[in-house]
């Protein structure tokens, strides 16, 4: 009785197919209270559901991307917003239309990363073309370990490594797509670590003696993530003095390397950085590479932030000396706009390294008995097992605008910080912290209450709180997102970061105005 | 001249807003020969691409998911591939219609894991509403570290994980979603060290005695990987043999911590398996937790794949003791069908041990002067800095069904499973390995040239070549595909894997019946 009830309730779902059912209703075969005759998903329905959701997507996110007038961010207080949003999950689910309405919360209340005015972090904007690679991604929903499940992102992957190589300037190499620029920064350091003493894959570091690395005062936090994480323990990130313009000076370099060996510790990496997260500073890594070279380190490179600069022949000069590097973190997430995340490892040695450091031989997904080239299965060269082929994203819009199209975006995102740091030079209010090589413009607000107080601790302990009232007032108004920061003594500053080309000076402008707007009265 | 040149190249494109243009051209400002005036994104050619892209992707991708007569996969060798697609990029973009046609055969030669027949890995199948978060995902683009640019996907994560906590039987706990089980396993593989020795964050592991850990022989390999990555060794996984289903047995575990001891070295965690990759194999938690309290050892339990198992009120019970771990893996992106990737770890300890152990303070991140309840800034717990909201798009499917619908899955699929067992068992020439717990079933094909040889070295051998014939010839003829890998001495046998809601009875049956077909001559 129960079956044909259930029966009852299926047909009275997908009652387009009423023969079917009779049908499979004759041949049902029923498991632990279960039928098992033909599939249960109502494709059609599920179809309608992508369908209109996607119309929501259109309208919500992606037209309003283009439009300034539109808010970045619809501000919700933690508890407050959890209220707005029906959160809970149920016992019984929700009907379409319901979960359609939830589509459009969830879209209202999220920050709008796409808005020409968010300025708040080292991605922004919208770019077309990842954006399509990205739902093909989520369509097709593959993972990236073997050639006999990801024939295409393999390629695509090879070939995306093979230029990005080139354009760091190594003949040759091999390289990885990761989860961030911090995962990124982790395998180098493991890298680094292999290749100086292998037998630590299989030994581990105990009764070892102590590894150093080296890296400057204005590293990413990852670094310090990455050794702890490691087993290195960040005491043993030995951290270089840094210039007035946060660039890491090689002379203190060489101290701290004959420091470390003096300590009777053991060096064997230097991490510099090719465009800092706070100040856009670039290491000069030509002078470091002397250094490891001398020393027989290896050249780890994060230019997370700045490699995208490699794509600009006027600006490429920023990363002078890095083909000397081993290796190299390379994120087309960020100025390149390839969506979060997407994320290049990629090392010079081409003696498989990657595979021999990481590789667990896993018979179930690299069996060697296979019908193909299973040189192609690089799964063993990571340490994720499923992993995203986040190549992919980056490829279509490089295909899209041509090597030219990428330069030009470079060109013209670090051309329009130029021109915003002649426009704080000009306005009374604003004060540069440092003249930018790069897209990160720091300059302090100062309200006119300040304007006259003399350079001393009230003036800078008020300067201070500043920023943070500024933010939450934009916030709140929800005109533009750019973040502060305190950094290395200086009191909190605003980190202007430009990136999209639909961003214009008129955007720059009007950063400048409304930041006097919010905080004239400071 | 070369400026007026440049905005008769613009407004060619953008004809539609002369006025403005005009207006533009009156105010330009050119800095290093770019004209920074209004946007240069064409947004409306931009969105109409997505839209056939999207028309593209619906016809090709998720209606074809559905269609059980499309071929699950298009085979081409790698060297004939890269010739079919057109995967160079060059100086100069391609046209919208240029694109579109790469993106058909982008998704034509790519494996469709939304198959039916797709039984390859530990996913499989689509789903409709998980599909629609990772698109509402990709077009928003947040990332998820700070509430200020993620208040929604963290409010999400906070209410998944909680449920995800309810569903081990935990009062309280904390957690975060990763990249892969693997990274999520790493993550507690440090967790547990930090909690044996905090030192160890800062000082690393050099100089201290040789940390042990152990877990079963049937592990997935992401514990060796973990293990080097981390420092500590491959050599230091002590692994626990198995029963013949694939189990740890606990008498074995304390056997080796004992040897442990003796040696001198420090053991610190068990890793348990709840689903082994290849056999699908539960570990008895309960004793295993029995043991891990009377050393004091952090117990963590891989149910990367096992632990949708937990949804089921029938199937639950394989976890029997799960609430006793101190942390627990657990991948809806595979039984469940989140998506590549949703993987959550989770942690029983409440003091905030993810932050202790994890944070790196970044100041231009985690300012403690925002003006909000900055505890929900959650990005200092992971080990990654840009992190995607992949609990979002669970969440989507929980509230599309309800808790009552995703185990309806489960027992489906399990269901579905054990109908194949028993179709196996009355079939001649088909070989179970082992009578299955869960949804990975084992088995032999012996085609009917091996059916009357006697069981020794030749037949084995002969058997061996079995599966990898089979899989080619799937693979070639597009049918379906299902993995095949020896394993801890036994020959290669096939393993198929039951996961979507999509698949039936009918395609059991095909499966053996395609396996006979394809391998009735060997």
């Amino acid at each position: 009785k129960s079956l044909s009830m259930k029966f009852y309730l299926i047909s009275f779902t997908v009652d387009s197919n009423k023969q079917e059912i009779f049908q499979r209703k004759k041949n049902a075969v029923l498991v632990n209270g279960v039928i098992l005759n033909g599939p249960i998903t109502d494709s059609k329905a599920g179809e309608k559901f992508v369908e209109e959701a996607c119309k929501i997507i259109m309208e919500e996110v992606i037209r309003k991307a283009a439009d300034v007038t539109e808010k970045v961010c619809e501000w919700q207080p933690p508890e407050k917003l959890k209220k707005l949003l029906d959160l809970e999950m149920r016992d019984t689910g929700e009907p379409h239309q319901r979960l359609l309405q939830l589509c459009q919360d969830i879209i209202r209340y999220s920050v709008k990363t796409n808005h020409p005015r968010f300025f708040n972090q080292l991605y922004a904007g919208i770019d077309y073309y990842s954006l399509v690679a990205r739902f093909i991604t989520e369509a097709l929903n593959p993972s990236v370990y073997t050639y006999e499940v990801s024939p295409v992102f393999l390629l695509v992957e090879e070939a995306v490594l093979k230029r990005m190589i080139e354009f760091i300037g190594w003949k040759e190499g091999d390289g990885i797509f990761n989860p961030g620029g911090s995962v990124s920064n982790m395998y180098a350091m493991n890298l680094a670590r292999y290749k100086y003493c292998p037998d630590i894959k299989e030994k581990g570091l105990s009764g070892l003696p102590r590894l150093v690395l080296f890296t400057s005062e204005e590293c990413h936090y990852s670094m310090n993530k990455a050794a702890s994480f490691l087993g290195i323990g960040t005491q043993n990130v030995y951290f270089i003095t840094t210039d007035e313009r946060g660039k890491m000076i090689p002379e203190e370099l060489e101290k701290q390397v004959q420091r470390a060996r003096k300590e009777g510790a053991a060096p064997f990496l230097v991490c510099a950085t090719a465009g800092t997260t706070v100040l856009g500073a670039f290491d000069p890594l030509d002078k470091i590479a002397d250094i490891c070279e001398k020393h027989g380190l290896w050249l780890h490179v994060d230019a997370s932030w700045g490699g995208s600069a490699l794509m600009s022949r006027k600006h490429r000069k920023l990363l002078h000396g890095i083909h000397r590097a081993d290796s190299v973190a390379w994120n087309p997430h960020k100025m390149l706009m390839a969506g979060i995340q997407c994320c290049a490892l990629l090392v010079k040695d081409n003696s498989d390294l990657l595979k021999k450091c990481y590789s667990a031989k896993a018979s179930y997904l690299f069996q060697q008995d296979k019908f193909y080239d299973v040189s192609y299965d690089t799964g063993d060269k990571s340490i994720q097992c499923s992993r995203r082929p986040d190549a992919f994203k980056f490829w279509m819009t490089w295909k899209a605008l041509g090597t030219t199209g990428l330069e030009d975006r470079v060109n013209r995102a670090l051309a329009l910080a130029r021109y915003l740091v002649d426009e704080i030079k000009k306005r009374e209010g604003f004060q540069l912290l440092l003249e930018p090589e790069y897209a990160n413009i720091c300059f302090w607000y100062i309200p006119s209450s300040l304007r006259k107080m003399e350079e001393g601790p009230e003036f800078w302990e008020k300067l201070h709180q500043v920023a943070p009232v500024i933010k939450e007032r934009m916030m709140k108004k929800g005109s533009m997102m750019l973040g502060y920061q305190p950094h290395r003594g200086k009191v909190n500053f605003f980190r202007q970061v430009v990136i999209s080309p639909q961003v214009s000076r008129e955007d720059m402008d009007f950063l400048l105005d409304e930041i006097d707007l919010l905080g004239r009265d400071l």
